[in-house]
């Protein structure tokens, strides 16, 4: 199912290298292996209450040999997508990326969601809510359902776009996984055809879906987020599905 | 479309006999030109940040004449439901209506989740999330998009709500309004059949599609969260619409 000949490799971070602050088992040597095979790597996150320069810092921490460069998140993809189009938004995300994604607007014409954790306030919300109901556009980082921290199952920020969807109406473009610019941008960075790219990462819907839609393989890995039903999932199906991220390492290599 | 002559008046009360603090223009005057007809009333809210006495207290302030025993809130019918199925809620609600409510369960059977406003905090819902996950079935006193507030449409509790089900897979009971038991309950206590009723409310899914899903005729005044897109719905159709409450009440005595 999985071309043994990968041109490029591209490697969720949490759930597939680590679990909060903590490295996963072997997965600091697994990539030190994957290193010396010389393929290129791009690492996606759509974690988003973190800056990426916080995000790499920790995994190096941890002992991860990865570089910023290397590194896409659904903030990262937010800038460039905002001053692509010239979009003036009204942001509603954690206050640790305000330094990366720049002050709201005062006369936004669009409402931008990135994960604000315990910043999601009533207040805050009913602020967006405001907005959208006057017409505003309704942008997300992501629509994940949930992630996992150290002590178990989190909710995600998915639960606020679909509440704010619910509520007023709208439908959300997302940014990050599973959206499939997300991915070609990555492809464009790496310079790779989707066909000799593979993923690996922990999320059936928004890493294998999101990878699949773009035309590349996708290797689950049962860590972080994996539960047994998505092994059985009635239209997402991973091209491979194995302990983690050493076994996923393993079959690029025999 | 409407009974000239019904036997008995459900009356939805924010947004059709007050905003806020703030009685409608000629609301008062109506419901006592009502009351002069003698008819039965019911006052039927989905309102769940405050306890009913504080609801009824805030309307007779106003200048409404109503009783406590007239008043059916979601939280009343909560109250019956957790008691007639023997239920152990977790509660996520106001700390208003903890008294009214009773206290969460030290190992719940259930998530009960009522408008906590600004208590819908991240690390509440969180733990509401986890116990979803591990099986619990979720009931909500409502599942409103939004509400009319002095200064404008707010943000309802249905948009928690559609995000916990989002990201927990689940699906939510519904306790209020429009599930049809809420409305029944209604008849039940007023001893009337549905043909013989006829509700009046703001709210064309909560009011007027739930009391039409139990034979009951639904009256849409133009106040409160009314929209005029209100009057071109796809599946619901009021059986009339008129501007305020004094007109619907104009109606019923021509």
């Amino acid at each position: 199912m999985i071309r043994r000949s990968p041109q490029a490799v591209m490697i969720d971070l949490a759930g597939v290298l680590h679990t909060g602050d903590q490295a996963l088992p072997g997965a600091v040597e697994a990539l030190a292996r994957l290193r010396r095979g010389g393929l290129p790597l791009r690492f996606l996150t759509n974690t988003t209450r973190s800056p990426t320069a916080t995000v790499v810092a920790k995994l190096r921490q941890m002992g991860f040999d990865l570089h910023p460069g290397e590194v896409q998140t659904a903030v990262s993809a937010t800038r460039q997508l905002v001053e692509m189009r010239g979009l003036k938004p009204h942001y509603l995300v954690h206050p640790d990326i305000s330094g990366e994604i720049g002050p709201s607007s005062a006369e936004p014409d669009c409402v931008v969601l990135g994960d604000a954790g315990a910043y999601f306030t009533y207040d805050a919300l009913n602020t967006v809510f405001r907005l959208l109901m006057q017409g505003l556009p309704l942008l997300a980082m992501a629509r994940n359902r949930y992630f996992m921290e150290e002590d178990g199952l989190s909710l995600d920020m998915g639960a606020y776009v679909a509440g704010l969807e619910y509520s007023a109406g709208s439908k959300a473009e997302i940014i990050g996984k599973p959206a499939r610019p997300f991915f070609e941008t990555a492809l464009a960075d790496l310079g790779v055809a989707a066909e000799d790219t593979v993923l690996i990462g922990d999320d059936l819907a928004d890493d294998i879906g999101g990878a699949q839609s773009a035309g590349i393989a996708g290797i689950l890995v049962r860590t972080g987020k994996f539960r047994p039903e998505d092994e059985q999932h009635q239209t997402i199906r991973a091209n491979l599905v194995v302990d983690d991220f050493a076994a996923a390492v393993a079959t690029l290599s025999d």
